[in-house]
């Protein structure tokens, strides 16, 4: 095979900007086949392409090796694990289901290992984001004591809310932020510092928005190894922030606007307090600045990777399974909200189902849907 | 009265501070006339002064209108009680109290209102957080949303703790980091923001030093108005973090290292929420950037703030009365941690003394107390 043929599944905002890099030739070996939508006004901006009202036809057209998934969230577990199960590579879009369970069930229909399976965590190219990781992943910093992350810099309007029926309702997308923006900053989190042993999170349900679902959250997180974090996210602050603060044994590190500060002790901070014999003296620092020329390739990266491992074998940046993670710590924050209680990691998957599936059944709120919103200035949502 | 006599019960660190810089003449009108103390080499050190071994024998010596208490914590209510019965004005230190209940017995006894009675909460003068507080309080920034205090720059060694077999144990001191270092930060808290009406906290015990009581906190807060919050605070951390952030409807405000960076909304967010079309948009943002020269007179202008309330009725920076709110917060903090679950403001006075007896009273832990450490770093105590 010289080149994978790709066909597209959802033409909203991701999947028509997924298929606009594509056309316009961003990812080598990577052809753009076949596109597929509900929609046939979406479909209708496509005359040159192969296009079909269904992901099962696309899927058995015989007209790709491959397919994105990029439809609403729910509809990713399914549409996965029929195209795994046709034979076909797979890359879908952030999250990979809308709960753990169904990231069970979709992983599980991975068997044929000559098939790739991505995600699309195009934050993982993020060269301040690799560099964050190095530094802890090699005994640089030391041991991990707490993090703070406030990413708030995810403002959506009523209009962005009204643009979609199926958005921010239990039924239709199955969460609010943890499930729409914050899957990259969850699965950062994870790849940084590993899954959490245990969550104690506040979602506040249509706190700034005429919505359901959450739409802002702080996180009290226990991580592997003991060290404590906060995590705090929302769509209704402007301007927001996006910082992330990592205190470790041998200094303190400070992400935030394009930047990254070490502060580097002299002495690891333990070591210092074990054997100094003054009461209010703390180690000396030196002052270390790193940035990155850019914020890496992002979507196209993630793209290429995924063409890259069908043709060759190159190892996927972002593995499909590593996606149940996000998953489950957006779920364990939501139930931890539910329960009102402190939720332990591996998380209960069927009883999150459960009261997932009571949530969309009772679902009452009429969603106020209005025109579509104009999506011109779609570039400026990704936030980091 | 033209000068205020004034009495220092407890000559440790900070009385032996205070007494310094009012022999040398820093604050008009108050005379240092005596001083008590239970150690003799601590009273040796002010041969021109009355010193007594009690504070009970100075409050009844005749020689003081007024008197400073800087003795460990629990001892603070007791000496403020009987000096206040006695007639004389008081200024306590930080914490009023070790707990609630004692707070409201110490309260209660201020029946004479010529009897002034103030508490050492110095960071009120601090131009930076009266900034604050009157930027909240005009309504300048709208309706907080979200605060986010990192205020872990209070790094203690175990030299320091093992200065006085009184530190960091509940029977000698009642508590660690919420009692010893936070008091001025959460009287901050409650000061500019009011007292929180629900707490959970994640208090851990001895996690950096071997001491029993709480040396690290993460705290969510739920304020009055209905914004959510987030206090951390440990004495483990170097070099530490003090970062105050306010997310609020104008814009979003954070302090630290010296400057206040407002980033002000052209229109309010849920205003621009609400009315803009658009999905991705943002309100547009202006940078202002708020200094002080210094940090405010500190310990001096409380110090001359209590002798021109006695002399001329000066209106008090800190009432001792307010200074029950930051016991209450800290309770609050620990009370949560104990009973691991949420805790509603006002607190079950009653609950948190028996809990904190029982604490104290099983206490097995052999603190390690070496010789006294060094202060002559004492000055760089004072975090801000």
């Amino acid at each position: 095979m010289e080149k994978v043929r790709l066909g597209i599944a959802g033409l909203g905002n991701m999947g028509g900007t997924h298929a606009a890099s594509i056309l316009a030739g961003n990812i080598r070996r990577l052809e753009l086949t076949a596109v597929c939508d509900l929609d046939p006004a979406k479909l209708a901006r496509y005359p040159q392409l192969a296009s079909f009202a269904s992901a099962d036809a696309l899927i058995s057209s015989g007209r790709i090796d491959a397919i994105l998934i990029a439809t609403p969230h729910y509809d990713h577990t399914t549409i996965g694990i029929r195209a795994l199960e046709a034979g076909l590579h797979v890359l879908v879009e952030k999250p990979i289901s809308v709960h753990k369970a169904d990231c069970e069930r979709l992983i599980a229909a991975h068997r044929d290992p000559r098939l790739v399976f991505a995600a699309m965590f195009n934050q993982r190219t993020d060269p301040y984001y690799r560099k964050l990781r190095q530094l802890i992943a090699s005994g640089e910093i030391g041991a991990v004591r707490r993090v703070n992350w406030i990413i708030t810099n995810w403002f959506r309007s009523e209009a962005y809310y009204a643009s979609s029926a199926w958005r921010a309702t239990w039924a239709g997308e199955g969460g609010g932020v943890l499930l729409n923006q914050c899957p990259h900053n969850l699965d950062l989190l994870q790849w940084m510092f590993g899954l959490p042993v245990r969550v104690r999170a506040f979602c506040r349900f249509g706190r700034y928005h005429e919505i359901e679902v959450e739409d802002d959250v702080t996180a009290y997180l226990e991580l592997a190894g003991g060290a404590s974090g906060v995590f705090v996210t929302t769509t209704g602050e402007a301007p927001g922030t996006n910082r992330l603060e990592i205190a470790a044994e041998n200094g303190r590190i400070v992400y935030e606007d394009d930047r990254i500060q070490y502060l580097r002790n002299a002495t690891p901070a333990s070591e210092f307090s074990r054997t100094t014999t003054e009461a209010f003296a703390r180690p000396d620092t030196v002052a270390e600045l790193i940035t990155a020329p850019d914020h890496g390739g992002q979507h196209n990266e993630i793209l290429q990777n995924f063409t890259d491992a069908i043709l060759e074998g190159a190892p996927l940046i972002a593995p499909a399974a590593e996606g149940a993670r996000s998953v489950e710590l957006a779920n364990a924050m939501l139930l931890s909200t539910w329960l009102d209680q402190t939720v332990e990691l591996p998380l209960d998957a069927a009883l999150y189902e459960r009261l997932l599936q009571q949530r969309a059944a009772r679902s009452t709120r009429q969603k106020r849907v209005g025109a579509p919103a104009p999506v011109t200035d779609f570039a400026k949502s990704f936030g980091r």
